[in-house]
């Protein structure tokens, strides 16, 4: 879009692989499946749309192939109003997942993503004036574990956004088809400690700072590695964090699930559009538990994602308004 | 059909606007949905479905356009075996709207029903010896909502029903779209007074009578205005009535939830059905009662309606006899 | 419906079997294929919903099961404003077809009718007086294929209608899993005998009165035989056809074929429309070719039948009119 | 398959009717469900499925007709790796059944089975040395229900399994379309004191031994009849058993039920699984238990069987595994 | 996007009413049809994409309601990469159409748009610096059609980029469904008297400049108006054009045509793609050809418009390559 | 399957990679088609596919991954009643590709296949037995391309067979994606140094042999390399060949194309199930011709393959057989 449309950068800049994604539209073995629906995922992107759609301008760069699934990917997140800087690899695939419903409970996820253009990300590929320009930059444990460059690129932007005075946020989102816990552990820890908000699942904590049965041990270990907020993401069991040294509970609002997948996401979509519209921290983490669970009501890792004013259809007085 | 098919007038004569009614195939906000279906609805013609698959002959009036949508609107009628008394109306499009399923719970309704044909019903629309030669007519607080015809079509019937000794029933269901509480109130109380039967959700009766918080006193206000029946439909709390100044109270079937919209109409269309069956006032309740709970367990506006034959299988034995 | 919404007997009367119908959603293999739609089929009907939408009161009369598949038959009848007369039969299922698309150009029919409620027609089934009122009977040659029962019904409907004064017409309609074409030939002698119209197509003429290269000849011996109407349906040849006497050709409307299924029934219907509306016999067979065409350009074997007003569509000036 | 590909008998030999099965594809009256899937489903041939994705090899023979609904009975079943024997009936069609799922919660199952291909299973269908050379034959009270021929079958290859000393498994499976309480028990004890493990609901049970209050001694009065193992199938009850003179029970696994039917025929297939890998009646009835709950996870009467390796996820730690 | 990520306006200023659209998703009547896929249309969009797909930047000004339909049509075309300028419309909802296949061949399209969002396009709507800055502003016919403001709003627009220097083009797209003949051609006059390119089908330049039977006549007649460019666009004859005096005519590319709707937005795309690529009028025409043809290939109004580099599969080597 | 049940070793051995293929449901580019179906796809597999559907027996041997894709290969083959001789790769997955048609007459597709479990194959990995107790062997040139082990795999399964006696038959195949024409080139030459029949098209045999504009040079310079039957498939052109030194040629059978993808597999199957079957060279190319003119008449690549009793389905006497 032209200046005349838009003015100055986006208020939070992300980066990340955004695949392409086969949903099955059935429960059942694949081979029982008549038919998937094609879509994208990306933790990255998640956030950016949960972001987007609560009102803040953001910013999305990525890899994908010159392709029409790498096609499909720029398409869906500009059409969220998302900044996309998509840039196009010639050179390899855009990346894909299915996923089985193998049950109505139980997901197989299969990846497509070896060598794909998303993986090549590479820290040229990131504009250094977006990220300095920007009010937040947020990163995931995903884009260091995909590749070398991938992984250089994450801490050129971290490094760029620090000397720049512009706070990052950093969810862990552990992906064990990726690389060991161990690898894991220890890239965590080095990102941890040059950030400034930190969210992790428990789990997922426990493979940075050690596991530890109480929760705010976990949190308590997470901010001792640098980040001045620390939040674990605890599903049904709600939120716990530690920010500037306080600690907050929240239980989750009770939902009818339909798919969790991205739920994860928007909690911290939800988390940070607050953040940057000056919240406190107890009303950052009611409106991260309220847009997790209305991302659990609908099909789709982003597509359900709440515009502010929905939110107040996770408890309709009428479920219909006619 | 010919009067060796049927004999002598239908026992039930209702009116109003039956729209088209495209619903979202999958939940989601609906630039995401790749599908939508089309049906009809309409509270009126819902009641009558009901009242058709439980045995009562019916008669449905209403306009619709010189289009396929209102092709369609009489096609699903006819084919319940309703007596359907069409008005095409050359000037203006059959009213439609669209079932966004939002969330898993919570829709949005969106519609396209200003200047339709539907909302310009006239008194002569229908016709005077349908309603004479009835045992009941049916009507809602939607038709008068319409256009200034439509509201003297509305009381045009009432007034000949009264003249001919015929009992005239009527359900509040309030449409926030069309007019305000206050306007809604006021011809409530007008219609209240000239009829036999009235049915009302909570708010919609504090709509009509003032609030209250005791359900009790909403039943008495309203059957103060007139009615010597007073229901309230009071959703998975059940119902509650007045019937010829005795208070009865029934609690709702517990069912799994698929789709309340419709369910209101069924409640009704069980009643009216066994009222005029003669049953007493319980049976009538437990009927009506039975017959809500199954419209919640098939997704449509009116198509699960049961027959009289499978009331049982709210409660099978076992959920499969083969 | 009451007599305040109809008056009178309706023109046309015609009785048979009726089934369900179910078709496979794409070309190829049945075990290949993911999804079948449900309707239904049956030639008397086709050629009742054929009449109905050209704007000729008719009635149908049939035998189906207490069943879902009955209930879907009476519907989608009633639905098309049909005056039915369902038989319900609760010892006997409604018969069931199956459409395989093998090909894009082949079909594979799979029938389940034996035994079922609809060849279980008997005489009384058929009320006398909507016979004697008819201004036409129809009858095919498939009803006496039936059954015994079905045979004596299709006899005893014809004379009545002849006592009656009331022509009948008469559509070979063949059907190999039947019957042979040795006792389908004495069978359909035994009707032509006693009508006034009969339809056939060139291979059908040939089982009734031996085979004949020229269908001029056909045409001739079938006249012989008794009916005052012989017409040949002729498919993409177009029609032929004695007419008291005289000679009649006309050549088929060229369209891009998508289903020929029921086109013969379409046929037949816009020639029994026209007839009754007093048309010459030339604009009887042009109507007549012109539906034929038309149910051409739609799939299903009755859902495309057009209104009057939609043949023009045939040869569209604009193929969008907005 | 060639020799090269497998060695030896299979363990298991079970035989019976499969039908064709046609599932609509949303809740609803059939006449308002635009679409079916087509499938198949078969007591004994679930059993097979259920077995084979355990790991034990497994023969299924079975009459279809010759026409594509036997081709899919066929190919479905060889897809799943079963060594199918199929007998092709030149003279009956392939049965079919019919899937309303009138509501969420409840089915209508419509047959069309009389006379089917499957019924006129005979004596000389069933290979003998396919028989003597299997460590279990699996028979049910549905097949000996099926016609005279199907009967003597039955009987037929469990006698030559006992000479053999092959064991016998035998599931009741009242089906009350095909015969009466009666008549059933009649043949059911029959059978009974021929086989040594006897699977049967509570209501089955009392169908052969009598109604009683107490599982427990629905199972003493099975296991006098002769089976060494009588074993009670009581859904989300769980399981009740009297194996060599010994009492267990179990509690159901608690899961979000989508479709119940084929739990019953995955608790016999994990039962018998387990029974031929030698393993000791807690444990088979433990894997009986979870199959029998992982198969009300997936729509489809068979689809859904658990491989060994998928039954953790009855209880995933986290439901997306990425 | 932010002016990091694009630098300057675009090339081509578009504006007009974008519609949801609802097409039926097979052939037949529309109470026949189970299922309609929603998109987006309007003749302006539809030459937005076609041009955004070659590689022209555009930007497309409309109002949409405040509504999840206005959602769709914002969505659709910035996932296309067109500058969208969106005045939400909190007074009135988004138009919709529908569009019944009635046959393979011919389709029936219903409106909802009387008083849409679309239809009160007022003239401060444009922003005067994105009309100025542009290369090329595209009106059509359709706009002043839709309201006085919105034809004003039209008016505005020529008139700004006349001073500006920017030069027009015109479609005249004229829609009976919204005015007469004589209304338009009024209006058509007027309109050609200021802009510098024209397109119109025969039919339309006859409403314009009065019916001739040879196109040449036409396109001189239109010359003569004003513009220096004027293009007849004539389906599978080709196309006509009077290009600064000279005289250009060509074949249409010959294709199996799935779906014409849109094929006029693509030539027009097509052409002012090539002219402010600064191509010769023959490459212009070829290309618009070409465009044109390739949009019949796809069903939808312009999904399936091509990239350049997809031309070529309009005469594809080999139909699959590998 | 049990040695009960078949005897002996199939009569056609072949091996390849058999990828998941998914198949857009509409055309269109892929960001605007909402599904797609999923199914397998392997040149070697489809001809296996073609033979056993003939009546052939046949083995067909290949790597796919421990994952659901790799199930989904191994149950369709296994339920067309192939002898499948799947090897599973636990360390790489199933490869897949992705059919969009970007129109209605011309395809996309994109492979997922670089590192694949079929791309594996290793010579280890095809029984010797299969391949000696085997009437013919038949290979492609797409396995050489995939890796240096499927090379060696290809060479030693046909050195084995020419050992045993067994004849070759090899379809040349380029595959553009996998190698260059010169690597193609030399490869082929190689092999068809070593075989008994060539299968090729006009370009795949210029690649081996050097282009000729006539079809005749073409045949003689690929039968001069060895083969003492070569066979060019020429499409539409129908087909040319030169077999024990005589040339042979055939028209194409005029078909409504629906589908070309798999015709050429079926050309192979026909030709090879007619020469093992003793037929004359006219006759093989006559099957040949008439099965791969079936194949274009469904949609899929193997799917609509014929049996020997649906030919003459190709030229059906009466489109609906009833």
């Amino acid at each position: 879009m032209s200046g005349v449309v838009h003015g100055g950068a986006p208020d939070v800049v992300t980066f990340g692989e955004t695949m392409a994604l086969f949903t099955a539209d059935t429960p059942g073995p694949l081979p029982h499946v008549p038919s998937l629906s094609l879509g994208i995922g990306g933790a990255e992107s998640n956030v950016a749309v949960a972001l987007r759609r609560l009102g803040t301008s953001v910013a999305w760069v990525g890899r994908v192939g010159a392709d029409s699934l790498g096609e499909l990917v720029v398409r869906e997140l500009r059409g969220e109003g998302i900044d996309v800087v998509p840039v196009r690899d010639e050179s390899a695939p855009t990346g894909l997942m299915i996923k089985e419903r193998r049950t109505a409970d139980a997901l197989k996820v299969w990846y497509y993503r070896a060598g794909s253009a998303g993986s090549r990300l590479e820290p040229e590929d990131v504009p250094d004036d977006l990220v300095t320009g920007a009010r937040l930059l947020h990163v995931t444990g995903i884009t260091p574990a995909l590749s070398p460059s991938a992984a250089a690129a994450t801490h050129h932007a971290i490094d760029l956004a620090r000397e720049a005075g512009v706070p990052v946020s950093f969810d862990l989102n552990y992906r064990a088809a990726l690389w060991s816990r161990e690898e894991a552990g220890e890239q965590f820890r080095r990102i941890m400690a040059k950030v400034d908000i930190v969210f992790a699942g428990d789990d997922e904590a426990g493979i940075a700072v050690g596991p530890a049965s109480d929760p705010r041990e976990l949190a308590r270990r997470m901010a001792a590695e640098g980040p001045s907020q620390a939040v674990l993401k605890r599903g049904d069991q709600g939120c716990l964090a530690l920010i500037d040294g306080k600690e907050y509970a929240r239980e989750a609002v009770p939902v009818r699930v339909v798919d969790t997948v991205g739920a994860g996401d928007a909690f911290v979509g939800g988390y940070l559009a607050e953040l940057l519209g000056g919240a406190e921290a107890d009303r950052r983490l009611r409106t991260a538990t309220q847009v997790g669970a209305f991302a659990c009501l609908v099909p789709g890792d982003w597509e359900g994602m709440p515009r502010r004013s929905e939110l107040h259809l996770l408890a309709p007085e009428d479920p219909v308004s006619r």
